[in-house]
């Protein structure tokens, strides 16, 4: 009997502090009224940047939104995500236009070659008025080794039309980049399976 | 002419030096040789969480695997990822079990037996052979309130079988569960849009 009544109190108490953080929301939540194309920055040494930057695809599609999307880096490799997405030509523009890693190319005019190509390609979709959301995967790295120009990226960046989403991932996002971005998340390692002896398994990292 | 010769003296250095990193990649990678299904846990007060693990469903689907969704809080709100991921039945189990954030139910009760009914069907999804990758989205909130016993949760992740790959998301995961995963992600804040007045926009957040 007595637990039965401390749990109704514990109940009626979790009520009346759920209702005051719900009032507290509610008011913080009317002062948020904007809507507007944002730049979001996926960086930092943890796993997740481009997986979130690929969630954020399938969250446009399933609104019935067109999506953009440029592979930096991943050009020769069969990705699970690539397999994904190229289903949905309607809705999806899927380029992959990197070739590998700089330490698989060996060959840094190549590189840039594949960084400007790239670039171009995302230019397009940035001004295409038919993609609500860009992703430019792995760009990061084409700019932290200079592939890119970071003043001109950050110039186009800024000029895109204002209900245009763009998400840019890799680590060791420049200072210039972070500066003009809405959103800007650093995923962190904690523990990585790596460390371990384990390999990069389909479904999971690619 | 000596521009000329400046770059090709820079390129070579490059190869060369690409040549010694992928030797070093080549000989860690080749101690990378264990394959199991792993634990991932993605956790922080950063935006992705949810995303990078909707990501991996992505990339799952593109192998052709099949993927078990839980989602703990979204109840009634329509979400991108769930209007997406529900068109796809033959490889996505979707459950959506929540019924809002616990600020929104203000019923204790009520939000212990969602999240006791969510964990049953998580189980179900844990042991079925034919999923390759579970998503237990915002699980981390059910066990943060201790609506669910986090010893019990321990236990049964555990005790999966060998080849399953389970992701579990949500801020403030408990220290039971990082002690066990295999991959721990921390999403950080560095910037957010909502700080800036922008509201919560479709294909992004939800």
């Amino acid at each position: 009997m007595s637990d039965d009544l401390n749990i109704q109190d514990l109940n009626t108490k979790h009520a009346q502090a759920m209702k005051a953080l719900k009032a507290e929301r509610d008011a913080m939540m009317q002062t948020k009224t904007l809507e507007k194309g944002l730049l979001l920055v996926h960086t930092g040494d943890g796993k997740g940047k481009s997986s979130a930057g690929f969630g954020m695809v399938a969250r446009n599609l399933g609104w019935g939104l067109k999506v953009g999307v440029v592979q930096y880096i991943k050009g020769k490799w069969k990705t699970g995500e690539r397999l994904f997405f190229s289903k949905f030509p309607d809705q999806v523009r899927y380029e992959v236009m990197g070739e590998g890693f700089t330490w698989d190319t060996q060959d840094r005019a190549r590189d840039i070659a594949a960084a400007r190509a790239a670039w171009l390609v995302s230019q397009e979709m940035i001004a295409d008025p038919k993609l609500d959301f860009v992703l430019l995967d792995e760009i990061n790295i084409a700019l932290r080794y200079d592939y890119l120009d970071i003043d001109e990226v950050v110039a186009v960046l800024k000029a895109r039309p204002g209900d245009k989403h763009v998400c840019l991932t890799g680590r060791n996002a420049k200072p210039q980049l972070l500066e003009i971005a809405d959103l800007v998340t650093e995923m962190t390692l904690v523990k990585h399976p790596f460390e371990q002896g384990f390999k990069a398994q389909r479904g999971v990292e690619f």
